[in-house]
C-alpha cells in the first residue's frame, strides 16, 4: 500500500519539475510571445544608382540582363540584397538593423517572390538574427512568410512575419513593412 | 500542514491547464498529423519552348547557358519555376495550386538538386502555404526534404515531404510526385 | 463526493502519459540533444581549377564574372558548392558525407554570405541529412546558423551551428568547421 500525502509529495514534485522543465527552456502558444515592428529599404541596382543602391540582380532569365527587370513580371530575377532595417518608414532614420539576403521572382502572371534571407540585429536592444524563409506575393495587401530560425537574442525562434509594400516607386526602390509575430520563444541560458 | 483534498484539487486543475494548452495549440507526434499526395510539372524553357514553359534557368556556371543544362550532370545551373500543381499526374488537370521557387543542381557526379520552393494553394479546401528547403539525390526512387514552416491554413507547419520522380523526360520535363507529411501541425484560433 | 485515492491513481496514470508520450517522440531541451564536428572543404572555379574546383560561381552581379569574384567583398557573387566533409582538418581524409548547396556574398562593406545548404551523409554512423540556412558574417570568429530541418537519421531536427573559418587561402579555398547542435531530436519508430 502506499501513503496517499507521500504519493501526492512525489506527484507535486513530479508535477513541477515538468512544468518548469517546459517553460523555462521554451514558449510555445497561440499568442506570440514576441512581436516586433520594422522597415525595411530596397534599391535596386538599375545601371545608375551604384552609389545609392542596396541590392542588384545577379541572375536572370535568357531574356534578361542584370540592370533591368525582365518582362513579364520580372520573372526569373534574382536579386541580392543588403537593406537598411528602420525604426520607423523613413528611409534615412538611423538604421536598427540589416536585411540580407536574396529574392527572385517566381510567378509568370504577376509580381510575385520568393525570399530567403535575414534580419541581423547588433544595437542596445536586440543582438542576433532571424532567418525568413517563403512566398511573397507582393500584390496582396499583406502576406504571411516564415521565419524558420533565429541565433543569439532570437535562439531557436520560429514565427510568421506579415509583409506589407509600405512604399513602391518604379522598379527601383520599395519599402517593406514586416511585422514579426514569434510563436516559439527559447529561453536564453 | 495541508488538507491533500485541496492540493489534490490544485494539483488536478493544473494538471488539466496544462494538458489542455498544450494541446489546444500544437499537435507533435510521430504519426503525421496531415498528409496530402499531389504532384508538379516542370517544363523547363530551352529556347524554343517559351509559351510552355513553367521555368527557366537563371545562373549557370562559366561553361553553361541559360537555355541548355550544364555539363556534367546539370552542375551550376540554377532554376526558377512557376509549377502547376495537380491532384493526378495529368499535366492538364485543373491546378489545385503553385510549385513556385528555385532548384540548383549541386552534384558533381551525378543527378541532385537542392530546393527552396513553396506549395501556395488558394482553392476551396485549403488557402495558404508551405514552404520547402532541401536536399533531393533525384536518381533515388525516392527522397525526403524537409517542410519548414507554412502559412494560412497551414499556420507554423513542420514535417517531411517524400519526392519521387514520376516522369522524366529529357531535360525539359519533369513530373513530381510529392507526399506531404506534417509532424507538427498548430490549430487555427 | 470523491475517493482522493482513486483520483490520485487517475492522475499519476494520466501524468505518467503525458510524460511518457511527450518525451518518446521528441527531445526538446536547452542542452543539445545531439552534437558533432567535422569540417567542410570548399574550392572555388577560378577558370584554370576545373580539376580540383568544388564549386562555382553561377550568378554575380553586373559588374562581376564567373570567374574572379565581384568587387567590394564579393557582393552579390552566388556560388553553388558541393564539398566534402571531412571528421578532421585534412581535405584529404575520407569524405563522411557532402555539403551541398549554396551560398552568396550579401553585404557591400565587409564580407558577410548567406547559406543555403544540406549536410549529407550516407556511412555506417549516420544516414540522412541536415538543412541549414542563415547568416554568416566570415569575419566573425564564430557565427551561428540555423538547422532548420533533417531527414533520415536526423528526422525533424532543429538546432543551430556554430560556424568557424578554420582556413582561407586567397579567394579559392576555404575550410568551414561546423559545430551542430540540435536542439530538438526527434525519436525513430
Amino acid at each position: 500500500m502506499y501513503s496517499s500525502k507521500s504519493l501526492l509529495t512525489i506527484l507535486c514534485f513530479l508535477f513541477l519539475l515538468l512544468s518548469i522543465s517546459a517553460q523555462k527552456y521554451t514558449h510555445r502558444a497561440r499568442a506570440p510571445c514576441k512581436e516586433m515592428v520594422f522597415f525595411f529599404h530596397d534599391i535596386v541596382y538599375n545601371g545608375e544608382n551604384y552609389k545609392n543602391a542596396t541590392s542588384t540582380i545577379v541572375g536572370a532569365p535568357e531574356w534578361g540582363n542584370r540592370t533591368i527587370m525582365a518582362s513579364p513580371n520580372n520573372f526569373g530575377d534574382l536579386i541580392v540584397f543588403d537593406d537598411p532595417i528602420t525604426i520607423d518608414n523613413n528611409l534615412h532614420s538611423p538604421p536598427i538593423g540589416r536585411a540580407q539576403g536574396m529574392y527572385f521572382y517566381d510567378q509568370m502572371d504577376t509580381f510575385s517572390s520568393w525570399l530567403g534571407f535575414s534580419c541581423v540585429f547588433n544595437n542596445t536592444d536586440y543582438k542576433g538574427s532571424l532567418n525568413f524563409a517563403g512566398h511573397d506575393p507582393l500584390m496582396n495587401k499583406t502576406r504571411d512568410i516564415s521565419i524558420i530560425g533565429g541565433t543569439g537574442d532570437f535562439f531557436m525562434a520560429r514565427g510568421i512575419a506579415t509583409l506589407s509594400t509600405d512604399a513602391f516607386e518604379g522598379s527601383v526602390y520599395f519599402r517593406l513593412r514586416v511585422h514579426v509575430k514569434l510563436y516559439e520563444c527559447w529561453k536564453l541560458l
